[in-house]
């Protein structure tokens, strides 16, 4: 990763401190963590987002959890721990993937001082196999992309970038990587709403590398897909179903379907983890709704004193009602490839190729 | 109309009121505007806003111009005055079908004062024919949802009520005479960035009538539609081409293709002014392009001081790009019907239906 101040995530071994991406881009703050109650707080209120990144502060705040305990760990202690980690958002499925694996770890393990250090080694690779995974995933993506051709114009959808991830980034990770294969890229970011990362958080990420980047609001792309020649659309995503149903962040699915009317191809940058196979389709899949209040009154906005920026009522009428589904499940059919550590594959692919992993 | 309190262009004989719409619903407050001059700069800072609203605040910006002057009107100051109005926004017909008329109606007169006083019963007349025509839109409207059901879920676009007319509206006139009808109905209002006329005005409307409504942002109708049975989607528009293409604010034709794909009726509503059969497709329609700042700092939101609430960069970087086409053209083929004063028709019937009025 080019830009080490990007690392949303950094485990100091006696605490966690996290970019604070609530504030981003107007202020670069990092919250100093030092409890698993601290944890699940900031992966709730999304001082930290993104599937991978949640999955491994997700391990980090078991660690800081066994940490502050001594003694024989209870197992129903060990529970209760893994389970209010696991509960701080259900949709991504990376951090269900990595509570198992942590329980897994310690199976038969009753020491709290030995618990702490097999979670913190854990989220220590996890770190290190996310970024190395990213960086295999880029290329793959590059491989689309016609090799005749210098500059690709690009619309992407939240942001997946180092923000998200251990570093480099999965769509995002891509444009990094055809900008290091010596393209040009420009970039078009949904704003997303109503969070806004995409003009918070990748466009920050897009300027600090020096890519052309331009915000659009939600609802642009389909004029920007009649007015200018968008190469793909490149988005992340929470979880996979079996028959290729992604859970991404809502305003995705709409993506999707404007992309398919113009021809566009749609690809989906995932890791590994973001498949789950358990799940025939993206019925199954868990679709947090949020606070209505992120949607009428841009209250994640706050300002150097800590108010928020939008008094109540500011954007909406006072007392008006919202609805805030913060994923949506975008269709199999809709996607053209997943673009992965392991490969390129369409939709119906997917248990083939999952099965070789 | 049921409230007058929602009036937003009052003329008064010296002057012209007009709600400020830039700061509904944090406040009601009235512009007044004693210029040609300042009218210019209402409608170009959409402090009216709406292609009906618009026409009918361009006539009495004519008056007020009309007004201030005295003696033999030159054709020359004329025509300079004509042209000044119709070009503070390029995209709604209806302003520049108003001002021909205007241009027509004052031939062969060189008198400011007689001038004056045709532009403003010019002016009057638009606005009692507005009244009327959005009230037989609205029952027109009604005639498309079936009469045995009693409960109607539609989502809607941008504010095309009493706001953006001279009262009633069009798309939420429909919603209002639903309501009139003795039905059931729940609006979901998209947010419509950037300037978010849905959450601070169409829902500001819907609460004032006691309509249910809920905002989402723009990224959210296709998840809904998945979710919730949703019976038709109900737009305006501010310009229509010969075969159907539509101009309408940014955002209309995503919600048109995610209308098509779920196979939820697309309506849009539109008066006798809003076609221009001069056009043949929608390509020839201009698009206006907005400052880059609505999309990246909120810059249309003032506080009580007249600051602004978003100070440069907070929700994107500082220096970050943006595009900002305020309309897209939503494609003939996504539109089930045009619902107007003089019927409900298919795109391929307008030039026909247009022919009888």
């Amino acid at each position: 990763m080019s830009h080490p101040e990007f690392l949303p995530i950094q485990w100091k071994s006696t605490h966690l401190e996290l970019l604070d991406q609530r504030i981003l881009p107007g202020k670069k703050e990092f919250l100093k963590i030092t409890t698993a109650e601290e944890t699940i707080v900031a992966i709730r209120e999304m001082a930290v987002r993104g599937a991978p990144a949640i999955a491994i502060t997700g391990v980090f705040g078991l660690t800081l959890g066994a940490k502050l305990k001594s003694g024989v760990a209870d197992p129903k202690e060990i529970e209760t721990l893994l389970r209010s980690i696991l509960e701080s958002r259900p949709t991504a499925v990376n951090l269900s993937f990595a509570i198992r694996e942590a329980k897994k770890l310690i199976q038969g393990i009753s020491d709290w001082v030995e618990v702490a250090k097999i979670w913190e080694t854990y989220g220590l690779k996890m770190m290190e196999e996310d970024l190395a995974a990213n960086k295999a995933l880029g290329e793959n993506g590059v491989s689309l992309f016609p090799k005749d051709k210098s500059e690709f114009h690009i619309i992407t959808h939240c942001n997946t970038g180092a923000l998200a991830t251990a570093g480099h980034g999965t769509a995002l990770g891509v444009i990094r990587s055809l900008r290091d294969a010596g393209k040009k890229v420009v970039v078009y970011a949904d704003e997303t709403r109503p969070f806004l990362q995409g003009s918070r958080l990748t466009a920050f990420e897009m300027m600090e590398e020096g890519i052309e980047c331009y915000i659009i609001t939600d609802g642009m792309s389909g004029w920007l897909m009649n007015h200018r020649k968008i190469d793909a659309v490149l988005v992340g995503c929470d979880r996979v179903a079996a028959n290729g149903d992604t859970a991404n962040k809502i305003g995705t699915y709409n993506l999707g379907i404007v992309a398919k009317e113009h021809g566009v191809p749609f690809y989906v940058c995932a890791t590994k983890d973001s498949f789950d196979l358990n799940l025939k389709t993206g019925v199954e899949i868990p679709i947090e709704m949020r606070k209505e209040s992120e949607v009428i009154q841009f209250d994640f906005l706050k300002s150097e004193n800590g108010n928020y920026l939008f008094p109540e009522g500011k954007t909406s009428p006072v007392g008006a009602r919202a609805l805030n589904p913060s994923f949506d499940i975008t269709k199999a059919h809709l996607i053209k490839n997943f673009i992965t550590e392991f490969g390129c594959f369409a939709p119906e692919e997917i248990s083939l190729r999952l099965k070789t992993v």
